[in-house]
């Protein structure tokens, strides 16, 4: 395995971490996304965490280097399914991860990245 | 990494299935997966495979039968992001996925899941 798969659902992109994370592998997924964002015009990406039990402070600056990288290519990043436990260890860790949007699961990230979107000209998944 | 997650929207499950698969952790995901479709009742079951670059009779069984499970509890099942060469490798090992549908990637597996579903109830990620 030496990609992670970035899923297209309307104009977002969702990515699961499922694997530990190695450098290689994040800056991979770091070229991948930035290369979807721009590639698919996409105006929002989740990254479903919900498959990690701990993270550290590798973990932390990568999600963080994600969303700001994002946010200069015009588009908003949610992290979901974060774990209680994954939470308490990111405080602890002085990692607060300020500027990065949560929710509770994928519909919850869609609902919000919605609205952070809404006003756009939106070839959403909402449009049947 | 002993449980691959599985993500709701809105009616239907997605899994992205990236990591190699042994017996322990395919059990696990057929019990996850039948346990999600009863407990969100779920109307259909996306299986993403795009990060897999070959397959082997194990897996092609995997899916079936994972499909045959949704079935009985009256749940769709399609497989997104199928690779060229994994299609190449199924048919040469005799395993044609008869019964599966397959879709290029999430966004027109959606469609078909919705399509299939038509007539439902409905309260799917298409509602806003």
């Amino acid at each position: 395995m030496d990609r992670i798969p970035i899923l297209k659902m309307g104009e977002f992109l969702l990515v699961s971490i499922q694997v530990d994370m190695h450098d290689r592998l994040a800056l991979a997924l770091q070229d991948d996304l930035t290369e979807g964002i721009v590639k698919h015009r996409a105006r929002g990406v989740m990254i479903d965490i919900s498959a990690l039990e701990m993270v550290d402070s590798f973990i932390g600056r990568m999600l963080s280097n994600i969303a700001n990288m994002a946010r200069l290519l015009d588009s908003h990043t949610v992290v979901v399914g974060m774990q209680p436990s994954v939470a308490i260890t990111l405080v602890e860790l002085g990692l607060p991860m300020r500027g990065i949007r949560t929710a509770l699961d994928v519909e919850k990230g869609i609902a919000l990245l919605r609205a952070a979107t809404q006003g756009s000209s939106g070839d959403g998944i909402a449009d049947n």
